[in-house]
This record gives structure tokens, sequence and C-alpha cells, in this order.
């Protein structure tokens, strides 16, 4: 998985049938060091995440595995919020800091 | 999932039968600012696409869980035409503007 | 799937024995304006490609969606030979241009 | 699979419910001579690694092929703890040297 | 599939039980000039692969697909020993050459 933050959602009313109902979010990667990188992926979302909200994704088939994608042509989905990560000991990035 | 245009097509005769009567479709990838990437990908199209539409498609296995692809030698897949497109509170895209 | 020109094979004897009997070409990927890339992938024949010909391949699981290469250890396809190719309006390969 | 070190966690309580209790490992990729990489990747843990250990990772459908993680929207586990990795002849890591 | 040298190996001893047994290689890729590229890949030996070999290997679920490495938790199998290989016309490796 790799993290990313919700920075927009993707409008679609002519789409394969069974993404109906399918909210479509816009996540910008972030780096080890949790700053933003030039990349981003359209995942479905899985866990009532949005704009703001830095998220865990998975992709290829793993995509598949919520209950809300399964066997959907859906190759990316948020599927955590992150609360706080680490990285060498050090908190890069703390959800609820004041 | 990324989004790209539709710039183009591909014309085969001699393919895997299961090809037969396929749209192949020529997808240029846009970056999160919806600027043209120097990338591509050859999708099959699943939602009458059309050239100049911009389009998600989905790879690897989830690109075969259309009814469309369904167990067909096929990797990647429109499987939306995008309507607009949300980045940072600003609309990058919008179908529909005059 | 992405394009790209045969411009070799490669010959193995010791190897998984489901591979017996494949034809094991060299693909060089070319861009969306019809340029190699230097970028190469090895994949099964399914087609009956040649050296010279413009091929379609298919990557990952879907690779193993040709009665060829079903459930063998294969994560490349060639599945068509590329009559025509057209980008931006234009035709940017022609298979049977004089 | 690639080799990374252990180098963080991510705490998550909003998920999909599969993921309850898994243990979420920041991994940072090595390159052949095992230097760090500029690259990293959230993987399940399944073999009880920590900060500072060497670690083995799968990805994709793979990474669902352990107990902990079948069927889970997992696309990366931790599979093994690295005692010691030799390349071109030389031990570039050694766990155990003291 | 790609190709590359195996030039190393690597040894863990705690592991996912399914690996029990394995040879785990490193294998160095190699560019369609067969010169050594700045990338490896740490693949599951199912051909008695050695130092110095140039070896065909496949990753993803294809990777799985051999009979050592069916239903594991392994995303990089080796399935062939390259005996030679030819590109543009020109024979890059031949193993038995004198």
């Amino acid at each position: 998985m790799l993290i990313g933050e919700v920075v927009g959602s993707v409008v679609s009313t002519r789409k394969d049938e069974q993404l109906e109902s399918f909210k479509l979010l816009v996540v910008q990667v972030r780096d080890h060091s949790n700053q933003p990188k030039d990349q981003y992926v359209i995942a479905v979302d899985s866990v009532g995440a949005g704009t703001g909200d830095l998220v865990l994704y998975a992709t290829g088939s793993s995509a598949r595995q919520t209950l809300t994608t399964k066997d959907k042509p859906c190759d990316a989905v948020v599927m955590a919020i992150v609360d706080s990560w680490d990285v060498g000991g050090e908190n890069v990035y703390e959800k609820w800091s004041s």
C-alpha cells in the first residue's frame, strides 16, 4: 500500500454499471517524509474518506477485496484513514495534532 | 485508476480470437493538473468513449471485470467517461463547460 | 496494453515444463509517436508474430487469458499484430503502406 | 520480491474491517548494494518483523497468499526476515554480524 | 518477462512457512543490449539456476504458476535459463560461446 492525501474527486455519469454509486477520490501520493509527490491515483472510497484525509490505498487485484469493490472493475481502493505515521522514530504525521 | 484522454485508435485483424470486435483506444495519460503526460496505454472501450473524451481506465486483472472484457487477454479497460474533475477545491476539467 | 516491435527472440532449453514449445519474443516498446523506447519485454507469442511486426502485448494475469498461455508462468503475451495506429487524427503507423 | 528495512509503522482506526489487528509497517526499499532507496511501501507484517529488520516483501495478489492476509485488501506483505544477503560473491548484509 | 543475471542469494530463517525450502535468488536485470541495469529482484528459483546464469523471470500472479510456487506468497520466479538471445539480427548473448 501507499499513503496519499485525498485532494479531490471525479464525477462520471457514463460508466460501467457496476461502478454506480462509487465515490471516486483523487489521491495524491506522499513520500516517506509525508511530502506530496507529483503522482496521483483515482481510487474508490470504502471507508468514508474526505478531502484532506491522509489515507492508505491498495492497488491491483487487492483493490477488489473490500465489500464495496468486490468483482468490480476497480484497480485502486482507499481502505484506511491514517491516524498517525512514524518513520525512523519520528512522528511524521498525526491526524489529531492541535 | 488513472485519467487520460482518448487520442486515437488501433486496428488489428490478426489477433487472439477473444479480442474480436473490441474497440482499441489509445489513451494519453493526464497528470493531476489535467496536463497530458508523455505516457499512453492501449485500452479496450467498454463505455462507448470517443476521441477527445476524458476517461477513467483500470489496469491489470481489474480490467477484466467488465462484461465486455471478462476472461479476455486484456490488461486495460476504459470503464468511465469523466464529466468533471476537482483537485484542491478547483475544477480542473468540466466536460460541458461552454 | 502497449505497442512494441518484435526485435528478437530468446532460446531456452532448461525451463519450466509448462513453457515447452513457447516462442519467446523480444518486444521493444514504442511510445505514442511510434518511436522506439529504451524498454523491452520478453513476451510469449500467441498470434504468429515475427521480427519487424508491430504488436500489442498484455501483461500480468491478463497474459494468461489466451489459449496458448492459460495457467502458464507467463506474465506477457503478444495477442495482436497491429495493422495501423492513429493518434491525434494522424496515422502514425500503417503496416501495408508501400 | 524486494528487500527493504522496516523504518516505521502506520496507525489507523478507521479502516476496512478485514484489516483489524493488522500491523502496518513502513518499509524503505534497499538497492542491490543494500543502500536505502528513496522509495517505500506500507506492508502488512506476517512474520513478527520490527523496526530495523531487513525484510523481504511481496506485492500484488501474491501479498494475499499468507495465512494473515488471505482474501484481504492488502497489496504488500512482509513474509520473511533477511538473515544475510550475498551479491557478486560479497556479503552485503549479515544480520548477526557483531 | 524480463532477462536478468543471477548475482547472489538471500538467506532467511524466519519466514512464512510456505516459503520453507525455497531458494531465493538475487537477479540483476539486463537491458535489451544485455547490459546490467541498476535494478534487481529477489526471485524464487524453479529451474535450478545458479550464480552467473542468465535467466528469464516472471512477476506478479504469473510467478505462482510453477509447481514450486503454486499458492505461495511469491511475486517473482525464475522459470527459464537463457541459452541465447538475439536482438536486431545480432546475437547479444550465447551461453555456450567459447
